[in-house]
C-alpha cells in the first residue's frame, strides 16, 4: 500500500530570498522523481512588506503574531507573490507545479489558536489534511506547491507555520506513500561542529540523537526542528532529511531514520 | 458532446470591495449548477495597495502599465489576498473551490505584448488555455476561481485582462461544453435607459443589438463588453449574460445569444 515513495520538500527563510539558491533548490526539487510536494515559507518577504506599509512585525516564540492587516500581508506574499514565483519557476523546468493554500480544494482544515496565553491572533492549528485530494492531483501528474495559509471551513483563512504543514502533509500522506521529509535551510546538514560545514552527521536515529544531545553536539537550535522530524518518523515517515540544496541534490545531506 | 452545460462568472470591480454585493454574488455563484468557474478582477484594491507603497497606478485605454513592481503588487492581490478570501468564502457556502492563477497546471499560457505603440510591461495576450487541465479539475468536483495572473511559461508571470481571460475560457471550452459566460457588473443588465435600472433588456442578439446601437440607446461605455461578448457566441459559446447579482440570480439580467 505505502510503498510508492512520495518526497515532501519544505523550503523557506533565506533560500527563498536568494535569486542564486532559490534557482539552485528548484532545480534539485524538479529533479527529484514525482510525486513530490514543495511547502515554501516566506517570512523574511513577509516582514519586508510589513515594513513598507508601516507595520513592525510582531514575533514571539518564533511565532508571527497575525492581527488582520499582517492576515491580509502574509496572505498576498506567501500565497500571492511567493507561491506563484515558484510555480513558474518549476514550469519553466517542466514541472507541473499547481499552488495551493489550505482553502484551495479544503487542503488543510485549521482553527484559530485558542486558551494560549499569548494571542497569535490568527494563528491557525491543523485539523485535517485532505489526502484525498491531494492524491488525486498527484495521480494526475501535478506537483503541489502549498504555502502556510490556511483556512477554517468558515471563511476565514488563517496563518500555519511551514515547518509544521511539511510534517502533517508527510505524517497524512504516510498511510498511502513511503514518504521523505526533506528540510531545506542555511546549512548542509546536522553539524558535528557547528562552525564546520564540512562535518555533517551522515545518519540519525532516535538512540543516536540521543547520545549526540547529550554529549553537548546537537544543541538548542536544532532541537526543536529535530524532535518534530522524530515524531515524524514515529508516526510512520519513512525518512526525514536535513540539508541545503546542494547537499540534498549530492544526497549529502543529513538523514533520519525512525526504529 | 457538448451539450453539457458550464456556467463560467467574472466578477470584478465595485462588487469585490463591497461586503455586502460580494457575499451576495457569491451566494448567486454557489447555487449556480456546476461545473461552474468563477474569473474574478482586482483592480480596485491593487491601486489602493499601490498607493499604499507610493506608486501611482497607470492606465492607458482601461489597461494597467505594468513594470515589475507593478507586476508583484497585482499577483499579491489578484493572486494572493483576493483570491485565497474568495476560496475561502465559497468553502464556507459549500463549494469545493480552488483558486488558480494561469501559471497553476499551466493553466493559462500568455506572451508578454510587444509591438503595441504604448509599453504595456509584464501584461500577456493569451496563447492557449489548457482545456483537459480544467475538465479534470471540473470532473473531480472543483470549482476553479481563476484570477488574472497568467504565465509565458518560461518563469515570467504576466497580468491579464480578466474580463478577456473570462472570454477566452468560454471560447476554449466552447467544444465541449454548453457555455454560459456571465459577466457582473453594477447594473442589472444592459439598460434601454442608462438611468433607469428597471429598463433592462431581456435580450440580444446580433440584429437587435445593432438596431439599439443605430438608435444610440446603447452608447460608449457598454460597446466594447458587448463586442467581446458577440464574438465569444460567434465562437460557440451557447450565451452570455449580462447583469448584477440580484438580476442574474433572478434570471433577469440581459441575456445575449448567438444566431
Amino acid at each position: 500500500m505505502n510503498d510508492q515513495p512520495l518526497t515532501i520538500l519544505k523550503i523557506g527563510g533565506a533560500v527563498l530570498e536568494q535569486a542564486a539558491a532559490r534557482a539552485e533548490m528548484l532545480r534539485v526539487f524538479a529533479a527529484l522523481p514525482r510525486p513530490a510536494i514543495l511547502v515554501h515559507g516566506g517570512g523574511r518577504r513577509a516582514d519586508e512588506l510589513s515594513r513598507q506599509l508601516g507595520i513592525e512585525p510582531l514575533m514571539v516564540e518564533g511565532r508571527r503574531i497575525t492581527d488582520a492587516p499582517t492576515l491580509e500581508i502574509v496572505t498576498m506574499v506567501y500565497a500571492g507573490s511567493l507561491n506563484k514565483e515558484l510555480v513558474a519557476a518549476l514550469q519553466a523546468l517542466g514541472c507541473n507545479a499547481v499552488g495551493l493554500s489550505g482553502a484551495d480544494g479544503d487542503v488543510i482544515r485549521a482553527h484559530q489558536r485558542r486558551g494560549s496565553a499569548i494571542d497569535y491572533g490568527f494563528a491557525g492549528d491543523i485539523d485535517v489534511v485532505n489526502t484525498a485530494l491531494l492524491k488525486n492531483l498527484l495521480s494526475i501528474g501535478l506537483v503541489p506547491v502549498i504555502c502556510p495559509i490556511t483556512h477554517d471551513g468558515a471563511g476565514q483563512l488563517l496563518n500555519t507555520n511551514a515547518d509544521t504543514i511539511a510534517a502533517t502533509l508527510a505524517v497524512a500522506l504516510a498511510a498511502d506513500f513511503a514518504v521523505s521529509l526533506r528540510y531545506s535551510f542555511e546549512r548542509p546538514g546536522v553539524l558535528a561542529d557547528p562552525r564546520d560545514d564540512d562535518s555533517v552527521i551522515a545518519s540519525l536515529d532516535a538512540v543516536s540523537y540521543r547520545r549526540y544531545r547529550e554529549a553537548g553536539v546537537i544543541t538548542a537550535g536544532m532541537i526543536p526542528k529535530l524532535d518534530n522530524a522524530f515524531s515524524a518518523l514515529a508516526s510512520g515517515v519513512r525518512e526525514v532529511v536535513i540539508g541545503n540544496a546542494a547537499s540534498i541534490g549530492a544526497g549529502r545531506a543529513t538523514v533520519l531514520r525512525g526504529i
